[in-house]
Parts: C-alpha cells; sequence; structure tokens
C-alpha cells in the first residue's frame, strides 16, 4: 500500500472524460460505440513497450502523444475518420508527474482529430501503453494493402527517415548539429498521424498503409497482397529525408540517407498506390490535407521489388524491414 | 536475431485465421467491424501483466482461454453478444511450446463464442497479454451499473470464492485437499464468461457487472453509480463458495469463507439486481443459461452497504476490494 492513489482514482483523476459522441464512456464493464448508419468500424491495436518502442527518458507528454498517433496512423491508412479509443496502461508505480504530462500529451492529440477515450484498464506492470483505435469508414472506401494494380504510381506522404536518423543519435553511431537533431527527435517522438490525407485519398488511392516498419519492408506487404512487384526510386525515396538538407545534415553520406529512408521505422507516412490518370487528383489530395506527396515509383506486373537510382540503374544496398521481434 | 521466426512469421503461423463475420481481418492497418443495422457495439479492454493476473508457471493454454474469458464477461455484464476481438501481446521470447499452447486456449474459448480475432500486435517485451473485445447489443438494452433502484433484488450467478482460495494455497497461507485444490484453481484459471446469462438477463436485469476485483468492492460501484445503498445478506454470499461444502474443505473456518466470497477477486460472475417482480423470470433466465442464480441482497434508498448474517445481524468482519494497484 505505497501509493496514495487506488486504481479507480487514478481512473478518475487522468483519465475519465465526459463522453460526448459515444452513448457510454470511461466507468462502465463496456463502452458502447455507435458508428453512423451504413457506416463500419475500422479498429487497430498497438501496443508500446519502453525500451522498444520508447526511451524511458521520453517526456511522457510525447510518450502519450505517440502512444495514439501510432494508432491514429493505422485510420489514416484506412482512410476512417477516428471515433473513440480505448486506454490500458500497465504502470511499475504511480508517478502523478508522468500521468499528467501522458495526460496532456494523449488528450491533445485525442481533442485534434475529436477522438474520446471511451475505456480502459490499468494494472502495476511493466510499462506498457497499449490503445485500440476506432474509426469509421463508408464500406468499400478502406484502400487495403491488396489493391495495388501493375501501372499504378506509388506515392509517399511528408518525409521519411528522421526518427531513423534521431535513433542513430541515440545509439551513438551518427551525429548531427543540435538544431538537426533536435526535428529527428521531435519527428520520431510526436510523429503527425496523415489522417486528414488519408480521408482526402478516399476513392483515389488503391492500396495504402502506413510505414511504420521502414519503406522497403513495408511496400513489401503491398506487393505480396496485391500480388505484383515494384519499382522504387532510392534517390526521390532519399529526397524525403527531411535532413538530407545539406545545411542541417552536412556529412551524412548516400549510405546512411538511403539506409534512413529505405529502412528507417517510426515513420508514421502514407505509403500508397494510385492510377496514373488520378495523378491531378493526389496532388488536389494533399493540398487539401496540407501534406506534401511525392512519387517514388511505380508497380510492376513482374514480382520483386527492384530497387534503382535516379538514372534507372540498380541499387546495390540491401534494405531490411524493422521488425520488433529481432 | 536470435528468434527463428520474425513477427509476421509469429502472426501468420499462430494467429491468422479466416475472418467470417467481418469484411476485413487479421492483416491489414484496420480491421473492419460490420455490426448489424441498428445494434450498437459494446467495448471492453483488459490487460493481463505476469505476477499479477497469472502465475508465471500457469498452463499457457489455461492462459490463452482467462486472457479472453475475462474479456467476455465484460460483454455478458452489458448483455452483449460476442462478435470479434484483438489481442495485443508483448513476449520476452518466441517459445513456440508456448504460443502453440496460449493459442490453442484462446481459440477455443473464441470458437465456442463465435468470436473472431480480427487483429492486433505483437512485440518484444515483459510478458503483457491486452485484449479488446466487441459484442453487439440492441440500443438501451445493456444494463448499466447507474439502473439499480430501492427495492431490487441483488443477484448473484455462479459460485464465488474459489479463485480466492486457490491463490491462497499458492500463498501458502491455507491448505486444501488435493481435489478441492484442482476445482479451485481450474476456476481460477479458466473461468466461465456467463455470456448466455447475461444475453437471458436483457431487459429484466435494472443493473449488472462482472465480480472481478471481490464483490463487496464491486457491489460499491452499482451503488455508487445508481446513488443508492445495499444489505448483503453475508451468508447467503457464503454459501456461493463452491469449496464451503464440508467434504471438499473441512478445515476452513467462516472468516475465511467469508473472505473467499466478499472481497475474494477473479470471480467473473455476474452481479446484477432486479426488481423483486422479476424473481421468476431471473430464476428463467439462469434456467435458460443452464447457470445457477442467487438472490444475496436488496437494494436500499439509504446509502451505504450494511453486511449482515442470515439473522438479519451486522457482520463485524471488514471486506475490501481487490486492487491491482494495492
Amino acid at each position: 500500500m505505497l501509493d496514495p492513489m487506488g486504481e479507480f482514482d487514478l481512473i478518475r483523476r487522468y483519465f475519465k472524460r465526459p463522453a460526448t459522441r459515444s452513448p457510454l464512456g470511461v466507468g462502465d464493464d463496456c463502452a458502447l460505440l455507435a458508428p453512423a448508419p451504413g457506416l463500419q468500424l475500422a479498429v487497430s491495436s498497438d501496443m508500446l513497450v519502453e525500451g522498444r518502442h520508447f526511451l524511458s527518458t521520453v517526456d511522457p507528454a510525447r510518450l502519450g502523444h505517440k502512444a495514439l498517433a501510432v494508432n491514429l496512423s493505422d485510420l489514416a491508412a484506412c482512410g476512417a475518420r477516428p471515433l473513440a479509443f480505448t486506454l490500458a496502461l500497465a504502470l511499475p508505480a504511480v508517478d502523478e508527474d508522468w500521468l499528467e504530462g501522458f495526460s496532456r500529451g494523449l488528450f491533445a492529440l485525442a481533442e485534434a482529430h475529436d477522438c474520446e477515450l471511451v475505456g480502459g484498464d490499468t494494472t502495476r506492470g511493466p510499462l506498457n501503453i497499449c490503445i485500440t483505435v476506432f474509426g469509421e469508414v463508408p464500406p468499400g472506401a478502406a484502400a487495403l494493402r491488396s489493391g495495388a494494380r501493375a501501372g499504378d504510381d506509388l506515392w509517399i506522404s511528408g518525409t521519411l527517415g528522421d526518427a531513423r536518423l534521431a535513433l542513430e543519435v541515440f545509439r551513438g553511431t551518427l551525429a548531427l548539429p543540435a538544431a538537426a537533431f533536435e526535428l529527428a527527435r521531435r519527428r520520431m517522438e510526436t510523429p503527425t498521424p496523415r489522417v486528414a490525407l488519408g480521408l482526402a485519398l478516399r476513392g483515389i488511392a488503391t492500396a495504402a498503409l502506413d510505414v511504420s516498419d521502414g519503406l522497403v519492408g513495408d511496400l513489401r506487404h503491398i506487393l505480396e497482397a496485391s500480388a505484383v512487384g515494384a519499382t522504387l526510386d532510392a534517390d526521390a525515396a532519399v529526397a524525403r529525408v527531411a535532413l538530407g538538407a545539406p545545411d542541417l545534415a552536412p556529412d551524412l553520406g548516400i549510405d546512411i540517407l538511403r539506409l534512413c529512408a529505405l529502412s528507417g521505422g517510426d515513420d508514421y507516412e502514407l505509403l500508397f498506390t494510385a492510377p496514373a490518370a488520378a495523378r491531378a487528383a493526389v496532388e488536389r489530395a494533399g493540398r487539401e490535407a496540407a501534406t506534401p506527396v511525392a512519387r517514388i515509383g511505380r508497380i510492376d506486373a513482374e514480382a520483386g521489388l527492384r530497387i534503382v537510382d535516379a538514372a534507372g540503374a540498380p541499387v546495390a544496398q540491401r534494405f531490411t524491414a524493422f521488425d520488433h521481434f529481432a
């Protein structure tokens, strides 16, 4: 009995907000969700473990943001509009400063997306954050991994590689100027879920996913599910590494930049395909969502992934997916 | 790279089954759920941590059963029909024997309730099992914690206290004959979610919850949410300790039996209220669901919980809720 607060006080103080969109929120055995008539419910769960998905030193407000952001990113990939989420939390101890920061970061992002906390669980244990998020999507509107067709363009939102650059600085394998490191670290710790872009791409994207385990690894999921191949322009992908700007990161070689762009991990950008005839529509969707989009390759009928440079010559460097079990 | 299997192989081998009731199951960014027209979705999340919710020595098949059972129990309390669930799993290592047993126990219960796995997450980390379960319920049919009214009867399903008896044997604070211990241990490790009873009580129960933190602690949630009090017959509750049968547990004193029945924890029985005029309907619901039900008290207009013996005299023993943070 070392703690000043029990489980129920803790829930009440930090996590209970009045439910506004759901018929029943935090505090009963179940939450009740009522998707709008005719809409399907998109559901995704992500579990974040200390030392694997975040460093023990991370600012708790940024961690609260990230825990929800990685889930909203899955909704974005399905073109779903955020509705609600549940939070299950194992904590080694009740640390009120940590809970205050964590809940502040969590609710700031939740409110920005009109996505309300409807239930969950708290327990003592090694720090573990498991969020399940719910969104609404019209039947048939979700761009699945299986929808890519030969001839489609391959697109990416935003920039790639920043989180991996920050991770390598933390690991001590490379150095960045302070301003560049801070920018990369923010991208690693507070990714922006591309929800608006996901909605704008409904009916335009043929396949989509969010890049969490590195571009090349995640692209292989689309190729496998769609039974197609692809040609990926490594240089176009490298141009999506924000820190490739020479003034911010003067000494990074092309191998490091390609590694971060193609195998980075923790990017939470949308990788999607669309017919070549839809290029103007994709660019318009990007503008509507205020999210940069760029073409980085094409889908081929021939199986396999071919990584080429801007001149079309094969790139010999090997790229692997980030694996949470490796 | 010590493991023979990465995350995706692991998901595929042990957890991927074809989705039959959901439009889209395991393997895309989101699962898609389509509740039947007009129905609401009941949602609940529970997180199980080794050493707190289960012993490290537990049979993995029983653990797979229990991880889903405690979630189905929340659906039962809301009168919801199971539909689907997500599983997020942190594992310290890939142990194929453990995964085989865990998934076998999990799917056996899932299939018995026609509840399909639609998504989730796997990662390396201290053993942690987080399941979010989804059920369907007609609007207004869920018995909430706030529905108890003065004059209602207080009911309990099944038996109470077995799991606590087993826990005390594991803790070394009491001894049971081998046959009694095995019975208690099975109740602790493979609780039966009262889904059929929850469905049968739709429109009959005025308030309901599942008893997971001990009868007295959980009853207080109903009293608080409903702004009522209650008189609880300790002897009627003690009679619900299955192992109180003298031939199984000859040496247990009344204090131990009351502790197990009233403060036990891990019971996963339904505690519910219903108007006195509905007694025959409650008993019929119990028969339909093949689940014993018993009256153990009544709801009072006067605030507070009064615990009495069979003669109506106050019981002095103190009972507290089980708190996962204590």
